[in-house]
């Protein structure tokens, strides 16, 4: 069931090196395949289940439900369904549109992706009406990964779609932080902010989170719908306040909000809700994750390997600095490992686009990290994201060496000039760089790795 | 005769924690002290000196010579007046103005910085002459530090310092890389590239070099007046065309690499001239050393303690963010060190000015941190300039914490705003988090400082 990703080897410069490398990347993709993880973290014991470390007899259980909904809900539904098979009562998963699997027992609805439509709040209306179903004796697997903020979207209900898109478009140009575009949404929606939790009590929940979110915060992933929301309806409203939103947003949202915060409203689950004792998130897949797979692999090949962050951001082309700054400690003074190492980093970076060029994040910092490495034999930086793509490119990322820029400039390119035009792209397709994995199906953001193989590193 | 450099605890808000902080960077800065350096490395035993792994017998000697040019040029001489002693025959350093020492056998030169000026250039001629006195049964120790390539000026003989000046800013200003306004230099100077070292030979010369600069490049380093230039004129001339500046040089200038590049002139000694032999170069301090000082102090009161990197370059405020996400790490996954941890990195960042504010690079880098950190209970992060100085102000650097921006919110400043105003020193010293350490006459670049103490990590 599980989809292997294997890195094509006939994009990048072929040499065994580097066939070593796309090893390590391939073990980390496999490591937060959806169904692999769900896989991993609910197993079937005779009559019992296990899951996040709790025990759950499945004959005290009457009925069991399936939700879900973000990009790779469909392949997490095809895990549980393999685990809990005929237990399964009834399922909904909503997926973006064209990511449609094959499953049993759970119906699987396409909505729109990143811009949400009516068939979201159509498919959240008809998953909200399972989730009512569920009683004191039944059990609900809820299933959320990227995407999911969007795929599952319903308003309050005296508020519509164009609503809450106006609303955080306002929110989005006005300069506020994601935090407080989350604090409006949140008391905006009938299921984010904990509301599908509240929907889904008194059933035991089940919370299986593929995280693509930096950090793994439960609060925001999918806008947190199982969490308790530590914000208000007054903490909004001065979101509004703040940012000069409140004439401008649509009428029924100011009165939405302005109810909310005179008390006529229920307030979004708060964290001392009991409600959510009967709530258990497990984070089944996630960067850290995949960087621990891709450390595992590169050990089993002979690298001292070590994780050092899932905590990354930053401007690609300055990560990329820092990045070859720890690459260059490698190879000159063995530090924090000696060579041949294999360090990982994990997180997402962002692009200013200046240029008008092709490419994506990683792209760009490998382009930027080809530069800050030129002249230094023996260190391989790889950046790609986990969904195989990379910005509007066919490529997940690049993978650059000390050679990279001479390469580049033997074809007459500069590797400034496109670093300048955000066109790294070009660049990496010439010099036989790129790194491509056709789509894996799920995303914990973006990896970066540094090989460091033995040598003498140069005196630059 | 080893100045204490004491970080000032009036300045920062004062507990233990950041009393053992003070004493880790007072570490760091002890062990790349000038003074210390030399003494270090560069030891007598009896008739005998011991200087990096090498034993020169000083009863074969005949003349000590002891020559030198940089910030730190003048404790370096009053160290190797300590170790040498009566065996001086005669020296000269040249210094930055104000920043004399009294000394027994060596003289000492002010001339100007960073900008040279007629005084850099008879001090350096009046060097010239004392090197070339050296013979082949004598010694030179060569002392070089930061700064020391504009103290140490003297154009090739048909060129005025004007002609130098000129060509300098002109490349400054056309976007070309360190390196190839170097390589311009070095073939329009009369010491730099290698060619002190021809006029010392065939003298005995030991170079004792406090390296400022990033990856202690032994050719970049003031020049590289001691180390074999592998550039040309041809080189030097392909620059000039590669912006065009042939025409726009002044002509003394483009009729000296002209005549060099048709061999009419002798080109810079190179790597493979058996006059190297003689010479002997030994980097008495650089980052590295202070970065390993900061490691062992840190672990003598009780921390895991690592350096990172000492190659650290990019964008302050995005350097920053990175270094953040390796203290989260540490701080939830206790990786790659567990706290307590030290980590240290070392380097220099640059700062693009977009705003109009007060600071340096250091508390630039220091107050991005704090934001990235806001809400991490258990990390500071502590930025610097190993000089004392940092930007056009009083402070060395910044001590941020994950509770600086709420210290900031509760006096109604706004971290997002100093920010982005270039404008970090006024909301660190109003929340108590500057470090001053007053001017420590040495300069090995910056250093960063992340201490993750033990406790829960949010998920923020």
């Amino acid at each position: 069931m599980t989809q292997e990703i294997i890195v094509d080897p006939s994009v990048f410069v072929p040499n065994p090196q580097r066939q070593r490398y796309a090893q390590v990347i391939t073990a980390a993709l496999a490591a937060v395949d959806p169904y692999t993880c769900v896989r991993h973290h609910l197993q079937r014991v005779g009559d019992h289940i296990r899951c996040g470390g709790r025990i759950i007899n499945l004959g005290q259980v009457r009925r069991i439900y399936v939700l879900g909904f973000g990009k790779a809900a469909g392949p997490m539904a095809q895990a549980v369904e393999d685990v809990l098979g005929e237990r399964i009562t009834e399922g909904l998963v909503i997926v973006k549109e064209g990511h449609h699997v094959p499953t049993r027992r759970v119906r699987v609805r396409e909505a729109a992706h990143p811009v949400p439509d009516e068939r979201s709040v159509d498919a959240a209306r008809e998953l909200l009406r399972l989730a009512r179903q569920a009683g004191p004796e039944d059990m609900v697997v809820v299933l959320i990964s990227g995407g999911g903020s969007a795929l599952f979207t319903l308003p309050a209900e005296d508020l519509t779609l164009t609503d809450l898109q106006q609303t955080t478009d306002l929110l989005l140009k006005s300069g506020a932080t994601i935090h407080e575009i989350n604090t409006v949404r949140k008391h905006c929606s009938a299921v984010k902010g904990g509301w599908l939790a509240h929907h889904l009590a008194p059933a035991t929940t089940i919370g299986l989170i593929l995280s693509d979110v930096v950090g793994n915060p439960l609060d925001v992933i999918a806008s947190g719908p199982l969490s308790p929301d530590p914000t208000t309806y007054a903490d909004a409203w001065q979101v509004l306040e703040k940012y000069e939103l409140v004439e401008r947003i649509p009428p029924a949202v100011r009165d939405h909000l302005q109810a909310g915060r005179q008390g006529r409203r229920p307030e979004t689950p708060k964290p001392d809700d009991p409600l959510f004792e009967q709530v258990h998130l497990i984070i089944v897949g996630d960067n850290a994750r995949a960087a621990e797979a891709a450390a595992r692999e590169a050990l089993a090949l002979g690298y001292n390997a070590e994780v050092l962050t899932t905590f990354l951001e930053g401007e690609a082309r300055e990560v990329a600095r820092v990045v070859a700054a720890l690459a260059k400690e490698v190879s000159r003074h063995h530090r924090p490992l000696p060579p041949p190492a294999c360090l990982i980093l994990g997180g997402e970076t962002t692009v200013t686009v200046r240029g008008s060029g092709k490419g994506g994040r990683n792209q760009e910092l490998a382009l930027a990290a080809a530069i800050a490495l030129a002249g230094w034999p023996h260190i391989t930086l790889i950046a790609l994201g986990t969904d195989g793509t990379d910005g509007p490119t066919d490529a997940a990322g690049g993978m650059v060496d000390g050679q990279t820029v001479a390469r580049a400039h033997a074809l007459g390119l500069d590797p400034l000039v496109h670093l300048r035009e955000n066109n790294a792209y070009p660049l990496l397709h010439a010099v036989h760089d790129l790194v491509k994995t056709g789509p894996t199906r799920t995303n914990v953001n973006d990896l970066i790795f540094l090989f460091v193989e033995e040598g003498t590193s140069p005196h630059v």
